[in-house]
């Protein structure tokens, strides 16, 4: 740890070529974010003859839900993502690495979640869906633990995201490995059992909420 | 309020880091915006056989109304919600949340652009248009309401922003609301009838104009 | 004049906050150019059947053709934005309503792009081109115009911008204007009569360096 | 040199609007590579047939290869790119015309990786995808080249790059010129031979990493 703040003060000079490479990666990770989410509505088709307008409007109801459910994915991911790298003091070329492989498992997603819409009844399109975020947060997972690992991240903010981050990382893949035998019994179940994630992430949320939230003075 | 700004002052540490935090917001907003409005191209078929190239091209007009209404729809969106952004002193969790909703509502317009273009004499058609739009303004209502209830504001900007901004979004909602009635009688009124937000629209916007325009010193 | 720099003296304490709203217009409009350029490749179509796989590649000669035209084209608007924006002391919000219809021309060039790669012997498809580029030449026309005449050009550039910027967009828009009606004879003359703009565009850059350029001291 | 250096520092009061302008190219170039490696996506076909799911999902094999390697290929050019970027002091015209034609065989990739996917056995579409890696290869050493040879590279970097980036970049088009008689003859030993590039990577990355590495102090 000596040598490396020793090491960083030597990179002082560098510091502000370091933010801009910093800010580009940042920049990059937002883009594939911001365009695999709006790629979303590319999954629901505008039907093709118009006497079944209405009807084939309302029969996409699943297509709807699989958007609906993609948006709030792929949104707190990238909240995720956001709240990991405002968490790092510096970088290295490894988690670059690792960041781009699990960017590959992001922007996966409109082709994950169009599968989902439209075979939304049919086990495989549940555990195409489940794989993809299985895919996600382990490499989120990775991520959060290689920067632990190589000191890269802000010491004050070391506690909070050893307890929190990784684990609940690894709770979503979990909860998304025990869907798939699911699946094959009961896919409506399976999407139902997902749910358990939000319940997660909102009891973290609340947490956060209560630990952030300005004491009066 | 004391108690806030009590808090803001011990939050100057983290000033630098909540900007960069902020500055992602904005980007990856614009982000989505910027290739929602990129995407509505998409809508516009080209044909595919030769003989009938100039026939299926001007066969298409509601096609190309369709795009010229959605570009200026989402056009002023994006001007609206970068004006918000500009009137914020800070943001929370929860405003984050409520503009990911609201941006799940703008990320859908190419598709129901596509809808009104292909299908504009048809009354579902223009509901599905009216049916986004209105989700659009009240999630953008919402994050003015939220934004104004927990202080969030600029208190320069407050007054104007409850005077205007935040009425002036219930009453494009309201304009789509009361076209969608008029849509199951004649589709083109309905249409027509959302030239009434335009109009709106310019009177904001002249307002604005003269009390921005700098005085004769 | 006086007036003006009177108004800009009171506006400094906004400084920052117009920089952060200047940079977002920017970004948006880097952002719809650069996804506009890189939808252009959609319009590449990969063949269905193995069989013809080399033929039909081939056979794309002309989309390709448009893919490089178009690639240069949007390349080239984008680097005049940049330069434009670059001479920019300050904006207005009508320059951010032309922007946006600038934009909307922009934003069309996939679509027309395609019709010229799929159907490029025909003079309908020529004609598609050259109005989508002479919308482009004349809303940017109308950008440098209001700026000019509202005064948000840095002193500095005034001379040269008077001189070459406006000048050019009108001789571009003129060259297309005059290529339609050589489509209706003879689409591939049509085409080959754009090459002008290139010509013209090498003899602004070479004027360009010639002044840039460091005089030796 | 000296008369550069003597001209830098007359520019010094353009340094901040130079920088603007810098940032814009940086975030163009971004922006295509961000979107370009989102629309690899777009090449997974969604089954039409509920019947034969799993079946065409696991028929799809090569498309998800040619989409992991188009990601991974997208992504270490990006890094490339980035790091290039970050080794600029200057930048002039003619840097950002290369770059441009650089960003259209970037912008390419989305459709030889989709003619990959769907065609990896057939000689031509493993042509196709090597034509596309050597213009993308040849551009880069190009911009590389144009850069050391005006002057626009910070000294200390200058070293390091002659030694490595361009040579790199010719031995990686040289790779896939070699596979192109390979493809002829069979496609997919011509495909594995592209993994000499990821080795040539891996070198690279490990000297770099050893040489970038804080020596105890």
């Amino acid at each position: 740890m000596a040598d490396e703040s020793e090491a960083a003060r030597s990179e002082v000079a560098d510091r502000r070529e370091q933010e801009v490479e910093f800010n580009r990666i940042v920049a990059f990770s937002d883009g594939v974010f911001a365009i695999a989410i709006t790629l979303l509505v590319l999954a629901l088709d505008v039907p093709e003859r118009a006497e079944d307008l209405a009807h084939s409007l309302t029969d996409q109801e699943d297509d709807f839900f699989a958007y609906a459910l993609s948006f709030a994915v792929l949104g707190n991911l990238w909240l995720s993502h956001h709240r990991f790298f405002g968490t790092l003091e510096r970088f290295d070329g490894r988690l670059m690495g690792i960041n781009l492989f699990y960017l590959a498992w992001v922007a996966l997603v409109p082709f994950s979640s169009e599968v989902l819409g439209d075979y939304s009844s049919q086990s495989d399109a549940v555990i195409v869906y489940a794989l993809n975020m299985i895919g996600v947060s382990l490499a989120f997972a990775w991520q959060l633990l290689h920067a632990d690992r190589h000191g890269l991240i802000k010491q004050r903010y070391l506690e909070s995201d050893r307890r929190e981050a990784a684990p609940m990382n690894l709770a979503v893949a979990a909860i998304f490995a025990i869907s798939i035998p699911i699946a094959l019994i009961d896919p409506t179940t399976a999407t139902l059992s997902w749910l358990a994630i939000f319940v997660l992430g909102r009891v973290r949320a609340f947490r956060r909420s209560r630990r952030d939230s300005p004491q009066p003075g």
